[in-house]
């Protein structure tokens, strides 16, 4: 149950970032790999459990680093796979899903980039089962503010690492590029396995 | 789309918590769903797109809270919904799934109880789909530790509220007697609704 | 340099909370003292800083300890420190200090008790260098919401752990019962010595 | 008490960074400043005090905002202070100053330089007055891990937007550079205003 890097190539297709931005990028993608592997072999070798503390305790720290590598892995995944399109008109299945949701796909846009002014992590646009509803997730860290059974399907990264190389403090102009970037047809295949 | 409250009644099959402890905490799961639904509305109502930032604006309050509410119901719903059993054995299916990934039962549930002592919020026992896999993520809030995409099978409240009034700072015993609690019959409908 | 525990004894004067919140609040302070010195030791005694690393390392879980302990331990001094005068009237050196700062000593209190019900903390009354003023800093966790250089004043708990087995749910009648037992000669000692 | 903006002037002095990163370090810096001015008049303008909420509420918004923005400012104040030095050699009297507590001075380094690539946000050396002792804090956000009383005398902003536009994830050589860059005498004379 290792997990094993994806791979993702830089091409053409990729207009929100430049290559040079896309390799530091791929690199930190692959500290991630690297760390829960790490993680989950410190688990499974007979950790110190009996010392286990909320407030300090080695295996704390491990269990701490669990949850921000695992998602640092899965949301990396997740975002590369979605952006890179220069076709990126999400179709009518796609329009309606999300006016069903959000009154219209432009009200949509506005909340989602809103969103990504408003964090410092990431955004999530998602399907709650709990509500029965599309939610823009804002996250401030890998692990602080996913929402427990949520199904992602369009990841923005807005750490700094994200845009910083290319943008530096334009965050504005990255986000903008993102929106013209997005892959709307990965969008739909994660819409329709739901 | 309007969260409604789950009906959760006292019963002398919760041995886990008094009814003392058991209604206080119905009341503040009570509060999460009014502020998750207090802020669906707030999102509804034209919120202040323009001046969303990430230092602070009112937008980014709403957005922080949206996670932390929303959280709040899921994860409160999950834990009442799998305590209260006598009979508290996991059937075959259930031990050997456990097995499978932890080793053994009891090495999964050593794993649980230490997990359960380095949290300051919640323990969920989750499958994680990116590394097929279980986990028994450690939680710090209900919005802090929670990994995209996971499916929540068993779920342990570790916030203060959850256990103060009855066992004061007795965090072990509580632990204990949740362990002695779990409704198996409902963990195991998760693993096969998944 | 290791710190010792200080002593807290209860007595009558103490009518914020009763004999048993206040015992077991003292364990868990004690548990912060224990807690600190520990990682104190494990800091002296050769960690593996080669291996310092953000996503996750055995170092990151000690330095993450040292801040959350550390404050642990401050902040519960100064909070009992600063309860138990039955004579709870600030004299006028306090109150002029207060209203220069706020307006007025019941506009002060106004904001000092909605910090308190905004935060999942503590709420430290503190001067702050940097703007030459008083503030009301709202703190999630011991070691989240501290502000560089600022001089505590006044300190309340809000951790549930501070109110849940005397007050369960009710925390607007703890935060009241803190306001009538401050001890106002212990602020006025702290204002006059920065 | 409105914080005015302090002025720092890009130098051939300040090695450790390059001028472009500076200058998108000094923007941001700028938006903090802003931000916790406008926070201020929030606060002061009669803002919804009843309706104070730990889970959400526009008032806790507002003072989440107002520690993450008054730190953004005052460790950023620090930092800008602190390099800039060619001649970086501290004097003997900041070096036994530090070997007092760490044991030597390049003990002091090696945790200091740990304690930068474990951290997420800041590294601050700082004297704590409770345990009489020095500490290099590890801080995650500007807001996480301060230490209440604690005196910064030397700040390291670890931040990926410190760097990230002239280093990308080459994190290590920022690190290296911001080591030659120091400029002790600032270090100095905060030791000595103490």
């Amino acid at each position: 149950m290792e997990i094993v890097k994806l791979n993702f190539e830089y091409s053409d297709d990729v207009t929100v970032i430049n290559r040079e931005q896309f390799e530091a990028h791929m690199r930190l993608y692959e500290g991630y790999v690297n760390k829960i592997n790490e993680i989950d072999g410190l688990l499974a070798d007979d950790p110190d459990l009996e010392g286990a503390n909320s407030t300090y305790s080695e295996f704390r720290g491990i269990k701490r680093g669990e949850t921000y590598a695992l998602n640092g892995v899965i949301l990396h995944e997740f975002y590369f796979e979605n952006i890179g399109s220069n076709n990126n008109e999400p179709d009518e299945v796609v329009m309606n899903f999300l006016s069903r949701f959000f009154g219209s796909y432009e009200l949509w846009q506005e909340h989602f980039v809103a969103t990504a002014k408003a964090s410092r992590g990431w955004v999530i646009l998602c399907y709650d089962p709990r509500s029965d509803s599309l939610r823009n997730l804002s996250l401030d860290l890998h692990d602080y503010g996913n929402a427990a059974m949520s199904i992602p399907l369009l990841v923005l990264d807005m750490y700094e690492h994200a845009y910083f190389l290319q943008y530096a403090d334009n965050k504005a102009e990255y986000i903008d590029n993102f929106m013209k970037n997005i892959d709307w047809s990965v969008v739909k295949d994660r819409i329709e396995s739901m």
